[in-house]
């Protein structure tokens, strides 16, 4: 398997970047609202295309919600209870590093969640998104594909780097002599939850690279015509040379040293 | 001015990096909480240094706080009480871009607060700072600092690249016209706030990747000795052949077209 | 119309409380989670009743739901997004003093909300409260009906009475002309919402003590069995004399002075 | 000990009603923010007291806080990061039903807390509390008094009402050899935190009905002039004979019956 190199990854890269760009001028114009769930295998890459997407939008406009553990006392609300309150209101984009698909996914293959919960997930997710479509809300559900090889060749890579070593968990363990229970789980849930308002998309990671290409383009595709012109503005001149920082109390540190 | 060459920066951020991973390995490990404050002039370099420091912890440890504008109800709450529910928990490093100190700098010299709100919040903020320090948390407070010259050729920058035209604003007009008032506030607010326990740290930006560097480094060695080891994970061979994805409902969709 | 006496009234609560008691042992020793919405006639006794079923009951288990108008924000997001948050939890019992239905009562009759957004909520919220009901939530919603001369009493009561004057606003005085159009907005809710798994119950408020015991009366007969013994709790003497308080800084202040 | 009788307090409740009702019409007219804290004894009488003030309030402005025991996260935050949501915003009443010095008192006596977390919560708390009263909230502490003897009274009608039954827990039964130690934990607690901006005020609760009103009538005295008109309002006659309910789907239930 050759990885797409950088060059030809930026290259292609930035023509995309600046429709992110006008989708999100779009958003804040119109008061759009656009939910983006990323699921998939482990190491797929679901956090490196969230940071790809949201690397060019304001982070007013753009949140990643990543939520912990649920709380003892969230374990027993309503099982959408903890996710609703993250929702994107007028213009907002929000990008959700695993959502409620949890139950469906890890909390199936691991046990920890009983398969009665998981059923009733099932049942009711399709009407769950069906209210948040109808509502306006554009909804995307992408799944992240790798195969057992990428997957183990990224996993020895996290156990040898130490810059990626914190993605590995004892979970990771376990989870990775799973993946066909994985498979079964992700098939599971693509019969009960692939709907017409809300349906999977699913996007081959085993280039990661190519894979977010593959999976911004398919985005901003989903969406109807997003060119809204900028908003004018009338920039003067400066009328001035320009002023040079007048420190008073406090100077800046010494800079960081640079190699000669 | 000389802009810092990409290669070289990446030659000089990647010790950099491991050392982030690790002091994230540390509060992790030892419940610590870190909170940094990124506050200075327009342009300056706050977002990119932001996404510098996150780009390498993970998203569930490491949140970044960019509030919106008050709420009509929040303006009339105590002028801390919006920041609060975001201070970090244990393990938690937590990045605000733009913080508290609006009051003292945009809202001061735009005027979207009077004159005694300013005071006000100069009198209390070292009091309220103290509190968060007694309880144990670490807080760092950086004041990024460019020269007019900087500025304008970044908002140039701004003008013309459909990348980052959105950063900027009308309001961006009328502030880039009030440069010294800025540099006033800032020394009124370094004279009331710039504390033993909470002191500025001002990093000088004219170049950013050069800042970044130094406020990078300036942060990690302000705390203590961050070597925490890896847990040990036992990681055994997967025993068998590595699987592929094995689709059933559906499949990936076509991948992005390489122009060959 | 004759008012039920005071006397009456506390006699044939009681064993009501007592149930109501009762009904709290069980949610909290079960884990139940019971929600119940009160809507009605302005001046029909929401709040009356609300005191009269909390007023029993520990303040960590029961809460009561009053939320103010949306921020703009929150108009923006979707419907029900800011009424989820306050959904029960484990054991908890919630009153709504008005709820989600604002939408297809006061909203459309007054104008807050157009004739769109009143259809939408209408096709929306029978799906909304399945998936609460499917998960297991006990949803109860109360109507409360009072004829416009028993509102035209309160009204005026409230006009004279300054312990209920501020239970006026002037919204009231257009209200009250648009008796009809409630009655028309309620009947067509009605034919929206009344579903088996969510039903209306409709409650006769034209006497108010009358009605708060009707309404307690048909709750606690939606409820299944609750009879779950007390806690055992061996409580020894105490071993000696009693203790006073013996204070050393602060002494109690001077009490109300009891006219002789 | 002779407790007061119901007519009684309620003869002399009522004109402190009106007050309660004129100082919140004050409160939101001036956008007041009004932060009082009810502690004591076990059994002193905070639950009644907070719903006698309550009682003719619109809880809309009037919220009651009764925390429940902090999750795992909570007790990692800052101590004082869970309250803080909570503060009112203009024109609130909030009541707090136990607060932030639960550290102080059940958590110093029954060892949920350690000396070093006492303490420091004891050196800090003025100073949090100097920031909520500079920013202008109106903060008041009161501390409801109550002998061993009118304890272990009201303790054995908890255990005999099966009203009040719920009132007791196991916690009880241990706290209640504590009289002495809660004593102790109280006059450290005046020691540290009885301040100029925030003083402690001891109510003797040993007759709970003249307590509320001693309690009340302090309250109301430590405000300023709240003397504020009612708005006006324009009330025009209905100009029709009043209207029936006119039901179409659904119907009054039956009504609760009445012996005769």
């Amino acid at each position: 398997m050759l990885a797409m190199k950088r060059k030809q990854y930026e290259k292609l890269l930035e023509p995309i970047e600046h429709e992110l760009v006008a989708m999100a001028r779009w958003a804040k114009t119109t008061g759009e609202r656009i939910c983006v769930l990323f699921e998939g295998r482990d190491t797929a890459g679901k956090g490196g295309t969230i940071k790809a997407i949201s690397a060019r939008i304001n982070p007013r406009q753009c949140r990643v919600v990543a939520l912990p553990k649920p709380s003892d006392v969230e374990q027993t609300q309503w099982y959408f209870q903890r996710y609703v309150p993250h929702l994107p209101a007028a213009g907002e984009i929000v990008l959700f590093d695993r959502s409620w698909y949890n139950r469906a996914g890890v909390e199936k293959v691991m046990g920890f969640a009983s398969q009665d919960q998981v059923d009733k997930f099932l049942r009711e997710v399709p009407t769950f998104e069906k209210l948040l479509v109808n509502d306006g809300i554009r909804l995307f559900k992408y799944w992240l594909s790798a195969s057992q090889e990428a997957q183990e060749e990224r996993f020895a890579e996290r156990l040898e780097d130490p810059l990626k070593r914190w993605k590995l968990s004892p979970i990771d363990i376990k989870a990775r002599t799973l993946y066909e229970e994985y498979s079964k789980a992700r098939e599971t849930m693509f019969a009960a939850t692939h709907t017409d308002h809300a349906p999977w998309i699913v996007v081959d990671y085993n280039d990661q690279k190519h894979g977010r290409l593959t999976l911004m383009r398919d985005l901003l595709d989903r969406l109807p015509n997003f060119d809204v012109p900028h908003e004018d503005l009338d920039w003067p001149e400066l009328g001035h040379a320009p002023l040079e920082e007048d420190f008073g109390k406090l100077r800046p540190i010494a800079p960081f040293p640079l190699e000669d």
